[in-house]
This record gives C-alpha cells, sequence and structure tokens, in this order.
C-alpha cells in the first residue's frame, strides 16, 4: 500500500514517509505539498503540517465522497506528528494546536478551495488562544475570521451575510475601522456569527475540531470538480482525472507584538538583477498586512533603506538574528533551487518561519543579468542560464522604451502591435511622411488601416498609428518586421483627411501635432514623451554567445532593404530567410513601371514594362548580397496579387493615365477586371508567373546579374537561393524552375561565369505538404510559408479574422491566436508530413520556416522537434529567434 | 525468349505466334495490332500482317537505337508468312507485295508516327504493279504518294517541297484537279520528287525495299520519344516505358476498278440507337475518298437509300455478294465485342476486308436504347450496360433541346455553363425578373454577373446569361443547382443598365426583346428558336432501375426550395443531402428582417430580427420536410458572410432605412465595417455561430418546430439531420451542438413530442479533416464539402480562378478543372484521412459528400472507393450520380 499521507517539517523528528521520494512528488503531494516537504528537507524552518495525497482526491470523487477508514488512520498519525513538533494538541482548550488547510494541485489552478485559516478554533479553545497569547482580543478576532471563512468555502454560506453583522455592529459601536474594535465586540460578533449559521444551516456552527478538519478536507476534494475548476481545466487541457492534494499546517503567527513580524522577499533584485537582498516587512502584522498598503512596509537591508533615505528600522537593524537567519535562509535557497526565489515569512515571538518559496518573476533585464551572473557564480552552468530567460522578454530590451518617470498625457488606447516607443510629428499619408522625414523630421503615420502602397511611408516614419486593424493586421505584421513600434485598431481614433485633421475622444488634433506611441501597451499620448534608448549590454552578448553555442537550427532574417539587413546582421542574423521582392515594388520611381506591366494588354506591353524594373531590381539585389556579404539568401519571386499595385484614388488614376498616354476609362476598366473577390486565394504567387512567364524571367535575371556582379567584386561567390512561392502541384514547380534555369544559363554566358544557385519552393498550401514527396524532385528547399499554410488550413483569412478570432480565443476553440503561435495540432501536422514526404525524395533537402511563426518560441520549438534546419524571423526577432532555438535544442536533448 | 514479332491474318495458314495470348494483348502488340489479331482470329478476312512489340520498341530506344540480328531474322520470317498468305513477293518487280507501316502503343496516342502507304514500290515494283492491275495511272500516283509520305515521316523532310512541285506540274499541265493528271504527269512528277530527294537529303531515295522497311520501322520507334508525344504522355500520365508497336500490313487497294470500293459503318444507327446497319461507301474509291467528300458517297442498306429518297445505288443493291458477307462481319463483330462497332472496310476486286473496327461513339440517347435493348437480346448482362453509358451523356437527355433543323440568328457564344435551351424576354435585373414572370412571361436574365441577391430573379427565369464569369462562376453553379440553363462570360454582351438595353457586337437589343439560350453549347440566338422537350422514355427509366440494383452508395440532393425537392424526388434523390438554408433568406419578404438582424448593434436587436425570421424558416422546413416524406434531411445552418445579404445600390439602402427608421449613414458606415477584403476566408460557417448564437439558436427552433408539426400530421416521423458548417475543431462543434441541443430540448418541451436527430458537421476545411478523429467525438455524421475543402487545399478561390485555371489545365497542371472533377490526389488525401479518422472513433459514422463534385462521375468513383455512404447532388445530377454510383460499384468489384 502506498502511503496517503505525508508529513512535513518538525525538526529532529522524522517526517512520516520522509525516505519516500514521492513526497516530493508534485503528481503526489502538489505543488505546494511538494515544496513544503522540500523546504523542511533542507533544514528550513517550515511549520509542521501534512500533504493527503492526489490519489486519495482521485479515490474519494470516483467512491462517490466517501473517505476510508484508512484515511481516518492516517491523518491521525500525522497530525499526532505535527502535534508532537509543535508541542500542543489539536482541541486542546488550554494550548490549542490551530491548522491552515489549503488544497494543492499538481499546477496552480484557480477555481478550487483556497485557504481556511485558523481552523481548530472553537468555543473552548478560543479562551486557551487567549490565555497562552495573553491577547485576547487576537483570539477572538481570530475565531470570528474562521467561523466566516469556514462558512463562506466549507459551508457555502454567503460571504454577504457576516459582512453585514460586521458592519452593523461597527455602526453600533461608532467605529469606523475594523481595528477600533475590541476582543469584548469580537466576542459578541463571533456569537452573532454562529446565530447566522444556525439560521441559514439549521444546525450549530461546529465545535468538535476533527469536524472541523474534515469538513474542510472534504471541501478541498470536492472543489476539484468545481465548475470554475472545469471550465479552467478544459481551457488549460489539464486532465480531470490528476486531482488535487490537501495541506493542513500548524498555523503561525506574525502579529503575537512586537517581537513577531511577517514579511515578503526576493533573493535579489527582481528589477536589476543585481545580487542583493530585496524586501519588505512590517512587525506585528500578518501577512495581508504587507500586500494590503494599511500600513507602510519597512526595508528589509540597512543597505536599501538608506539608499531610499527612508527613517522606520529595516529589519536588518531592528531584528538582527531573525535577519541573520532570515539571510542564510535566502542562500541556501538560492543554492537548493539554483534561481532567485520569492520569499514569503513569518518571525513568531523571534522565531523565523518559511511559509512559501518559488521562483521569483523578474524583469528582462533582471533575467539577463542574474542568469549570466549565476553561471559565473557557479550556481548554475550555460545551458540552465539559457533556459531561464524567456525569449520573448527579450522584446522589451531591443526597443526604445519610455521614460517610466516622465508625465504621460494619455490620448487613447490601441492594441499593442509591434514593441517599443516612438514620438513625432502626425502624418496622414505616406508620401508625406517620406517628404517631411526627407527633410529629418520624424514623424508617426496615422492611418485608418495600412496597405502595401504605405510601406515607403511606414519606413520614413517613426511609428504607425492605425484606428482598425488587429495584432496581426497588415500594419502590425509589416511595423514588426521593420522594428517600427506600432498601435493598431485604436478604434478611438478618427481620421478627416480633407481636414487633415484627427480627432481622439474629445480631443482634436492636426497634422504636425506631436504624439508619442508605446508599442508595447498600445498607449498613444499627446506631446513628445522622453524614451530611454534600449542597452544591448554586455549580459545580452555573453547569453546570446551561449545560445549560439548549443542550438542546432540556423536563423535568418525576413528582410528586403539594406537597412533591415543591417539590423538583422547585426542581432546575428545568419542569412535571409525571405526576401520579398514586391515590397521592392512599391518605391515611388517604380510604382508607375510597375502599374504599366499590370495593366498592359499583351506580354510585349509587360516586357516593355519589364524592361524599365530589370535595372532597379538588379540594384536592390546587389546592395542586398552586399549587406549579407556571402550569407545564404532566399529571395521570393513575385508573389501578392497585382490588384495590390493598382492605383488607387482619382489621382493615382490621373498620373498613371499621363504616364503612360492612355486614357483614364480604360485604366479604370482594366484595374476593374483584376478585381479579386478572394485575393488571397487568387491570381498570385507562382500563378503569376505561370500566365506571365516574362514576370519571374526579369526577377531571376535581376538575381543572377546581381550575383554575378558582387561575385566579380571579390570576396565569397554570391549562391541566390531562388524561390517559387504558392506551389500545390510538382508541375508548377517544374515550369518555373524552368523559366530561372533558363535566365541564369543566359545570364551566365553573357558574363562569362557561373555561380551555384537553388531553386526552391514555399510551402504554404496544404496541397504543397500532402505533395511533398513529389514536388521536392524539383526542390533543392522548402520554407514553410507558415502564414499562409495557417489561412488556408484553417480557412481564415488574417485580415478579416479580428471580428471573431478573440472569441475564438476567450471560448477556448484556440489556445493561442494561430497566426501569432503555431497551431501545432493542424498546420503542424501539414508540416509534419512535408518533412517526412520532401526527405524521402531528397534526404539533403534544406527546410525552414519564414512566416511571423519563425520568430514565435512555441512555434520555433515544433521546428526543432520536427527537424527544420532554419527558422527564419523578422530583424528583431532574430535574438529571440536564437534563444528559443537553443532552447528548443537543450529541451530536445 | 519471348516472341518479338507475330503474324495476324492470311486464312487458313497458322499466325506466328498464333497460341500466345500475348499476341491479343495490347500491352506487348499495341492497340491496333492486337485489335488485328483479334480480328483475324474470329475468321474476319483481314489482310495479313505482322506486329513488331513493344518490348523491342524500349529495347531499341534503351539501346541506343540498334536493331538486333534476331529482330532482323524475326521480321524475315513474318514478312515470309505475309507473301505466302498474299501470293506476292516484297520488291518482286513482276507483282510486288505493298505494305502499309503504323506505330501502334496500347494506348491511341497522337504526336506518333502516323501511317506509311505503299511501302514496297520503286522504280521496278512500280511497273510489275501497273502492269498486274492494269492501271499505270494508279501505280505511279501511288508511287508518288508514297515517296512523299516516306519522305516526309521517314527522312524527315519537309512536305511543302513536294506540294508546290505538284501544283507547279499541276499548272504546266493547265489541270486545277489531281483527278486530271495522267500516268505519265505522275511518271514525271516521280521522277521531280526523287531529285528532291536528292537534292535535300545529299542521297537518292531508297529503292531497296528493306531499307524502305527499316527505315519506316526506325521512324516509328523513334516517334515514340518526339517533342509532342512526350507532351502528351505527360499530359496524359502515360509512363514513358510503354513503348510503341509496328504494324506492318499487305496493302489492299479500293481504287482498282468497279468491283472494288470502300466504305464506313456502323453496325447500329449511333444517333437514335436503332438495330439497323448504318455506313457510307463509294465504288472504286479509297478510304480517304469518303471522308474527303469530293464524291458524295453512297447509302449502305436499300432501306436506308428508300428512306432518303436517294437514287444512287446501295452497297446491298449493287454488291449483293461482298455486302452479304459484310453483314455477316457486323453480327459476327456485335457478338464478339458485345458492343454496336464502327468499322472500315475496303473490297478489292469483289473480296471484301477489314482494316478496321472499334466501339463506336452514339449520342446519350442510342447509347441507352442500345444498352438496354443489348440485353433484352441476351448480347449482355445489366451490368455490362450499365457500365456502357457515358453518365454525363445523360445531361442531354434531361432538359430541353433547341429543334435541331429552326434556324438560327445566333448573336454570340458564351461558355456552356448549365445545359438546356431556353427562350423568353430579356430582363435586366432580378426584381424585374421577378415581376414579370409572376404575370406568366417566359424572361431570360442577363446580368454582367451574378451573385446571391439574384437568386429569386433566377429561379423566375427560364434562363440565365451573363458577361462575365466562367464554367464555375456563381451564375452558373446556381442555374445548374436549379436546372437553368445558363450561358456565362459572353464577353461579347455589354449592358447599358441605365437605357435598359444590351449590345451584342453590333446588334442593339432592349429589354423585353426575346432571346434563346442553348446551355448546352453556349449559343445565344435572337428571337424564339423552337425547343424540344426532354423525353424521359422508358429505356432511360429500365436504366435507372438496373442501376439503383447495383450501386452501395445512396443518392441525395442539394435542395433548398420545395420545387426543387420535387424536381429530385422525381429524378431518384433519397433524401437531402445539402439544405442551404441561407438561400431562404433572399426571399423578397424576409431580405429586410434579415437586414435588420445583420445592421443590429447588440444581441437584443438581433433576437428582434430574428423572431421575425422564425416562422418563416419554420414554414420553409414544414414545405420541405412535407416534400420529401420521411426521407433524411440534412439541414446545414447559416453558412455565408454577413455581408453578403447587405442591400447593394442607394435605393436598397433607403429602402432599408426606412423599415429600420435609422440613418443611411449609420448603415452605411455599419456594411463598410463588414467589408471583408477575403470573404471566403472570414466570418462566416459556424463563426457566425460562436459570435452570434441566437442565429443558429432560431435555425435549430425552427427546423425542430417544423419536424414536429409535420410528424403531428402522421406519417413517418422526420429525422432532421442539423448540418454545422466551416467547423475546424472540436470544439467549435461542441459548443454548436449544446445550442442545437438546446434549442430541440425547448422545442420538445413546449410541443410534448420528442424526435430523433442527428448533429454532425461539413468537412470542408483541411484542419477539419486532419482532426476528424477529434471532431467524430461529437458529430454524428460527415458530409464532405469538397468545393471549399478544395479552395482551401489549393489555396484557389472558385469566384478568382477563371483567370489562370483555363491555363492551368492547359498546361496540364491540372488534369481537369479541380472545382469540376476531385482533385483527387491532393483534396482526396484528406477526404480519405478524414474518412479513416473518423471510423476510428465512430465506427458507424455516416459519410457523405455535397459539393458540386457529388454530380461528377470521375469524383463519386473516387466517393466508392474510399467508401462514403451517399452521393449528394444538384437536382438534375441525380439520374448522373445514381448511373455514376452504380458504375463506381460494379467497377470496384
Amino acid at each position: 500500500m502506498m502511503r496517503t499521507v505525508y508529513t512535513f517539517g518538525g525538526g529532529a523528528q522524522k517526517a512520516l514517509g520522509h525516505d519516500e521520494p514521492r513526497a516530493k512528488d508534485k503528481t503526489v503531494t502538489g505543488g505546494k505539498g511538494a515544496n513544503l516537504a522540500e523546504m523542511a528537507e533542507i533544514g528550513l524552518p517550515v511549520p509542521p503540517g501534512f500533504t493527503i495525497t492526489t490519489e486519495e482526491c482521485v479515490r474519494y470523487l470516483k467512491e462517490g465522497g466517501e473517505f476510508p477508514a484508512a484515511l481516518h488512520g492516517a491523518v491521525a498519525d500525522a497530525l499526532g506528528h505535527v502535534e508532537t513538533a509543535v508541542g500542543k494538541r489539536f482541541g486542546d482548550a488550554a494550548d490549542p494546536l490551530l491548522v491552515s488547510v489549503r488544497s494543492g494541485a499538481r499546477v496552480s489552478m484557480p477555481g478550487m478551495m483556497d485557504t481556511v485559516l485558523n481552523l481548530g478554533l472553537n468555543d473552548a479553545t478560543v479562551e486557551g488562544l487567549a490565555a497562552v497569547s495573553g491577547d485576547a482580543r487576537f483570539a477572538w478576532d481570530s475565531y470570528r475570521r474562521f467561523i466566516q471563512m469556514y462558512s463562506d468555502v466549507v459551508l457555502g454560506l454567503d460571504h454577504g451575510l457576516f459582512e453585514e453583522a460586521l458592519e452593523i455592529a461597527k455602526e453600533d459601536g461608532g467605529y469606523s475601522a475594523d481595528t477600533e474594535l475590541s476582543a469584548d465586540d469580537w466576542r459578541r460578533l463571533v456569537a452573532e456569527y454562529k446565530a447566522i449559521v444556525s439560521t441559514e444551516l439549521g444546525r450549530a456552527f461546529p465545535q468538535d475540531v476533527h469536524e472541523q478538519l474534515w469538513g474542510a478536507i472534504r471541501a478541498v476534494f470536492d472543489s476539484w470538480d468545481s465548475d470554475r475548476a472545469k471550465v479552467y481545466r478544459r481551457l488549460n487541457d489539464i486532465p480531470g482525472d490528476w486531482g488535487t492534494a490537501v495541506n493542513v499546517q500548524a498555523m503561525v503567527f506574525g502579529n503575537m507584538g512586537e517581537t513577531s513580524a511577517t514579511g515578503v522577499a526576493f533573493t535579489r533584485d527582481p528589477s536589476t538583477g543585481e545580487r542583493a537582498y530585496y524586501g519588505e516587512w512590517l512587525v506585528n502584522a500578518q501577512g495581508e498586512d504587507v500586500v494590503a498598503g494599511i500600513r507602510t512596509p519597512q526595508y528589509l537591508t540597512r543597505a536599501a533603506r538608506q539608499a531610499a533615505g527612508a527613517s522606520a528600522a529595516s529589519m536588518e537593524e531592528a531584528m538582527p538574528e531573525a535577519y541573520g537567519e532570515l539571510a542564510r535562509v535566502f542562500d541556501l535557497l538560492e543554492r537548493h533551487y539554483r534561481d532567485m526565489q520569492d520569499i514569503e515569512f513569518t518571525v513568531e515571538r523571534g522565531q523565523l518561519w518559511m511559509l512559501q518559496t518559488r521562483s521569483g518573476k523578474r524583469t528582462a533585464k533582471a533575467a539577463l543579468r542574474m542568469a549570466v551572473e549565476m553561471v559565473e557564480e557557479g550556481l548554475i552552468d550555460e545551458e540552465a542560464a539559457i533556459l531561464r530567460v524567456d525569449p520573448m522578454a527579450l522584446d522589451q530590451l531591443l526597443h526604445p522604451t519610455l521614460d517610466p518617470d516622465a508625465p504621460r498625457d494619455v490620448l487613447t488606447k490601441g492594441l499593442p502591435a509591434s514593441p517599443g516607443a516612438a514620438a513625432g510629428k502626425i502624418v496622414l499619408d505616406a508620401d508625406t511622411a517620406e517628404t517631411w522625414a526627407g527633410r529629418g523630421e520624424k514623424v508617426i503615420l496615422v492611418r485608418v488601416e495600412t496597405s502595401p502602397e504605405d510601406i515607403h511611408g511606414m519606413h520614413a516614419a517613426q511609428g504607425v498609428l492605425t484606428a482598425r486593424g488587429g495584432m496581426t493586421s497588415h500594419a502590425a505584421v509589416v511595423a514588426r518586421g521593420m522594428g517600427r513600434p506600432c498601435v493598431s485598431g485604436a478604434s478611438g481614433v478618427s481620421i478627416d483627411m480633407a481636414a487633415r485633421k484627427l480627432r481622439i475622444g474629445t480631443r482634436e488634433l492636426a497634422e504636425g501635432d506631436i504624439v508619442t506611441l508605446d508599442g508595447s501597451t498600445g498607449e498613444v499620448m499627446a506631446g513628445q514623451v522622453p524614451t530611454i534608448e534600449p542597452e544591448l549590454a554586455g549580459h545580452f552578448g555573453v547569453l546570446m554567445e551561449w545560445a549560439d553555442r548549443h542550438r542546432r537550427m540556423a536563423v535568418r532574417t525576413n528582410a528586403e532593404t539594406p537597412a533591415d539587413c543591417r539590423v538583422a546582421r547585426q542581432f546575428g542574423a545568419e542569412g535571409i530567410g525571405l526576401c520579398r521582392t514586391e515590397h521592392m515594388f512599391f518605391e515611388a520611381g517604380r510604382i508607375s513601371a510597375v502599374r504599366q506591366m499590370i495593366l498592359a494588354e499583351d506580354e510585349a506591353g509587360r516586357r516593355a514594362a519589364l524592361a524599365k524594373l530589370l535595372p532597379e531590381q538588379r540594384a536592390d539585389f546587389i546592395e542586398i548580397f552586399e549587406a549579407m556579404a556571402g550569407l545564404p539568401c532566399t529571395i521570393r519571386l513575385l508573389d501578392p496579387p497585382l490588384h495590390e499595385f493598382l492605383p488607387q484614388g482619382e489621382g493615382d488614376f490621373a498620373d498613371l493615365a499621363a504616364v503612360l498616354g492612355v486614357g483614364i476609362d480604360k485604366l479604370k476598366r482594366r484595374a476593374a477586371e483584376l478585381h479579386e473577390f478572394n485575393p488571397m486565394l487568387g491570381h498570385r504567387g507562382c500563378r503569376l508567373g505561370i500566365t506571365f512567364p516574362e514576370i519571374y524571367e526579369m526577377q531571376a535575371r535581376a538575381i543572377f546579374e546581381a550575383a554575378c556582379a558582387v561575385t566579380a567584386k571579390g570576396g565569397d561567390p554570391i549562391v541566390p537561393e531562388v524561390m517559387i512561392p504558392l506551389v500545390a502541384t510538382k508541375r508548377e514547380l517544374t515550369l518555373m524552375k524552368a523559366v530561372v534555369d533558363k535566365a541564369a544559363a543566359a545570364v551566365f554566358a553573357e558574363q562569362g561565369r557561373s555561380l551555384d544557385y537553388l531553386v526552391g519552393t514555399m510551402i504554404e498550401l496544404p496541397r504543397a505538404a500532402l505533395m511533398a514527396e513529389e514536388i521536392a524532385e524539383e526542390a533543392r528547399f522548402f520554407s514553410f510559408g507558415t502564414n499562409d499554410l495557417t489561412q488556408t488550413t484553417l480557412g481564415v483569412s488574417r485580415d478579416d479574422a479580428a471580428r471573431f478570432l478573440s472569441v475564438y480565443v476567450e471560448q477556448g476553440i484556440y489556445p493561442r491566436d494561430p497566426f501569432v503561435s503555431l497551431d501545432v495540432e493542424g498546420v503542424g501536422q501539414l508540416i509534419s508530413v512535408a518533412v517526412e514526404r520532401g526527405r524521402v525524395t531528397r534526404p539533403e533537402i534544406k527546410l525552414g520556416i519564414c512566416g511571423e511563426h519563425g520568430g514565435d518560441p512555441a512555434s520555433i520549438a515544433f521546428c526543432e522537434k520536427v527537424g527544420l534546419d532554419y527558422v527564419s524571423a523578422s530583424p528583431y526577432r532574430v535574438p529571440i529567434a536564437r534563444l528559443a532555438a537553443a532552447q528548443a535544442a537543450l529541451r530536445a536533448r
């Protein structure tokens, strides 16, 4: 028979089951129970207690709420252990043992019974407590608190009834605060509370302390199956058969006079990461008092007190003995857990008791510093340090942030779409943004929503604000890619283009007025709020270097401008995973040639326009190849539906008509013909190459001419990777590869130089994943375009999902936005299939991911699991990807 | 060693390899060779010859174009066999054997060498042929034809050179037709032809008949790897390693005087199916002459000649002996092949020779009659009859057709988008269509393209004509579903709505003018062309009954109006597989309530509008349940994006604003908010149910109230099948099923009656297919929505595909339009996966298909293969589906 109850604490006295690993196994004793057992085992002063296993909960629920006789016996034994350790007896009218009862599942879980304190008090023991503590007020206050808490969580009575009685008592006594009530007041209130219980329940409040205890145990077990707990489990994928443990622990009191105290502490500074004790404490107080803010807590150390210029004594000064003991415990805990700890403690009449320890939350900056310094201290090794830092937290470090001390005039709040802070003059269109930025002004581009036409303006701006669109809108995605702060979907903003004005709530702003955006919080502020530039301090560099040593996957970047390439290299990118050639088509000097191409009636007309674009594209690729200096570059041929490039307004049409020398009506008719109902599923990707091969021919020529030109200047030869988008069949790739090969052969013949190059494909349609075995016959590499693959697999348009996706996440249909974190269950299946089948045909095939997910740690972990060769992320996500890839590799071992 | 050459024909003389099944195995001797061997074996007079196997071709190509010595020997033996049979010797100057050489792969394949006739002629044998035939002109004409043909296909010379020489000869002689040239003219031309060959080739035209023969054999083998043949193979999935056989056959001549003749014949009338010989012949002519139309061919039988009132003698009358022999052959062939045969024959000096037989092409009507009558005659059994009729051909029989003899004033031609013919007055919008039809007029709805708003007008119209859109445009799909003829994409049509006029080419028509559409050809005609109503004659009914006996899958229909239900039942539908509830939302009396619901700001507003719709929907379902009288009905809850229901023009907005009492601007703003970039992937399907559960609640209530009402009237209880669309996760179904179950429980409680019902889901997203195991936990049935599944798996919007899909099919990227015939390779994988996984969870799960593919025979064959329980097709496709399902079941055995 396995043990059903484990004790912990009690000093020299051996705990029941102390030699069983099960005692510290949270699947058996729950998170809280295992933690208490562990602290006790390493010699920390933990109030003694015991844990009833999760297995007993499961049995209890299965057997319809019956407690077996054996459990009664085991609990009695355990209680005896506690009594011996504390030197008091449960229910002893002279000097009673009081206990707390808490639930404790494997993982912390809202919806379950939380805590009953002071259990063991009744009409007799309260007098004993008063006598022993010498504080009748304390004893009666504790008793009334117990009745109220127990009635609420165990007996299921409405706590409002008790609060009402308390309010009446205070009015009757003319008191305004609870602290003003005397021992007698509390005693009278206890009588009233008991009367309420009798009336409501039809029987008296239990005076039998064992009945109290078993009632509480039953309440903990029953709460596992409460509605709220069930909902939480369903949403968080927690199995219903885990059950919860019950923890019963001797009470200690920090409010027994001037030699008692309570406090919370961190073993290092959670804000800066400095190796210095950090915390707050209060004399003669209970845990709640520190948190509640009724009294101002005092500093823990003399140094901290002095630094703050405070006068109230630190614990180091006021209770040197207990403080010394606490400092010893801090060091012991850090050595034991090998991490910064967040601690709750109580001093009861000079004796230190540990109530809780857990790994402490910390800022990104602190996390980095602690991880690196703990390696230097020999506390942890490199691998542990790598695993210790949340990759997403790095995002905070890579962008400017607002000075936290500066005043803010917040106008409205939208979605925190792209992190970082920026200030500048409002501009209402992309051309203005470019013009003003060109004369050296800092601008914030404000639009209802953005489209590919706005990209040059986004580049020119310090930040972007949109009135519509979600976290994965065009503005959000492009801004993140560029590392520009962005607040999207700020629905309070309305734009009057005619008057060149904005209305935000009741405030009106004009183009040229200054605003500040905080892309990490979504706040939009009037005027210039000072910002703090990111410090890519030593600790960041050290940790990144360690991460690089331990990761298996390469990290590339999605970039198409030389500026992006340089940022990405500075952040450690090892190549380009996705260069979207269409972004180059929007530049001012080119768009009319692009439009001429699109609106051409025939191939000859298209070729004439393409001839104008060729030197421009070649120049782009030369700059990119030079910026990447020999690193691999995957260049995707034209992908978006052509109508994205069309003129939008009357002015655009008029300009173009003048340039092309054709009538506006004809242009408009042709533009209307290009309209698509579902452009995402329309005439785009390699479908453009199949129908108009001359476009891909020009692009391939530009790539190879650029590669030859850069190679001719010396340095490593460029090995371009030419990527065909939106392939669903092998034959599309066969046809397009032939176009690329032909262009390569022609260029090499002209230049008298031959270069290696790869032709590969995006896998971004379900059919492509399913047909990967065949497609790999033509593809030297696959790059998973998980944005489109998610759209098609789930049948969800990223641009239109805002209206329902938040409800979907709320209702637990998708655990997270599937455009942010890969849908491993569904989309992941297709990726696995494609990886497996691609490798059957071509074992050495190069595999990568270039969707937005390439910068998401959970998605990167999946990429490691299926064995991709690299991930590609936007420049500002490269460090995140490097760290996440290292973590994934370490976890996979 | 396997034989490399097989002979055929030769009367009593045993063919070489005659006892080997390989001789008639088309994988060995090719289609043509196997067919000739088979005809010879059953005793038909086939000119003797031999076949070199496909295996030799494969060896030849592999070994770099070498002929092994053994093959030379085998050909010599075979040639000896032919010489003995014919009594002439190859190359004999006195009486030469002449042969034809033809390629013959397993399947007929364009791009390969076709035919060389008269091989064996040279300067010496031509004199012998002249002497033996007594016709020098014939001999020299044959020789010059041989040189020209051989030079072209074997020697690779440009045939233009020879044609030019002929033209000059005719000019010089003052002739206008070839027939005017004399023997001497031909002789002189032969000399010129030989000179051309010498000049072009640098060596003389081969005089050695064996060199001629081996040259032709080599040309046949080489042609297997010609570019055209390779392209054809790739497009048709024919393996490159099949190779082609070579057929060498003794020449026979129908042009050797008045006792010679040539003809083509069918063993039954291919147009009506009547059991009567049917054909044409010409005395003293070659096969080409019958086809070329230079002379008017004569009837084969006396009866046919008399029926046509013709005077030229029939073959029955002019050549009674040869005709008698031919009739005997007809009967023999029909009994042997158990099918109507299409025959080519030649009579050489009174002797009948069979040159070809194959199953004859026939009209749908003839196919039906023959299949049924052949069973009655005991020639074939029911199963063979079922397999004999092309299901798609039935489509011709189910719709009115134009009187073929009536004159037609064709205005333009569009795509044959929905079969059948119809005439009526032009109407330019749906409301006018409804109004005019309401007063009893027949109308043709003419639109640029149609949208769901036009559905009531399409219903009211006799036929639909659109200027834009392909075979799978909205107009085409909906019209096919309704059985309305439709011509789509008639780009010659331009509409002037202001003037209520049409321009077609140079002609102008006004609303109210009469036009006739032929939806089977795409023709649009001015005025009323008389039509012929379909005859669902006895043969149709008999064959359908047989089909029903042999199919495994049930056949349901996609229908949402009582009229559709009645048509479908008349065509044999066994239930509704898809009732699209949204189609009911467009009716005039309802659309404003629907719009009120959509534009409501909150749930209360939606509920108010839904309360108006409830009685309407209930009435719809009552009608449908009554029409289907106890057959299973699958009803899909609201699916399309809400903005499809929005007002379109200014007038609509004004009307609605008046009805709702809100401002037009507010309506427009709300409508703009509902705009989606990619509505196909947007807020639709169960996403509407998740965000606005009250919509599905109303629909479920309407279904259950209707089911209770109909059941209450007596008859079989209704078992509604409620279908949730666009599910991608199990949880969506869980949530929506809860809504349906709750509505059911409420209705049953109110009505004091409980009914069985099923809740199931569409599988129309790749993710749903992949997660089928989980989804089946909640779903009692799966219905594969292959339209959407194709769109998402291939990433192709059906509405936008016209611009590239035709190029895709031309280039062999998809073998057929994947919206017409299921992409078995890609989409099929997902269906197979879903079937397999769904059955793991729920072995008895009901599985069906309700996309457009449910009416496509190739797709139905796939459904049989993966074991679906039913297919569902639009009403007019139900007979096609019944027959195709039977064929699939028989083929699967």
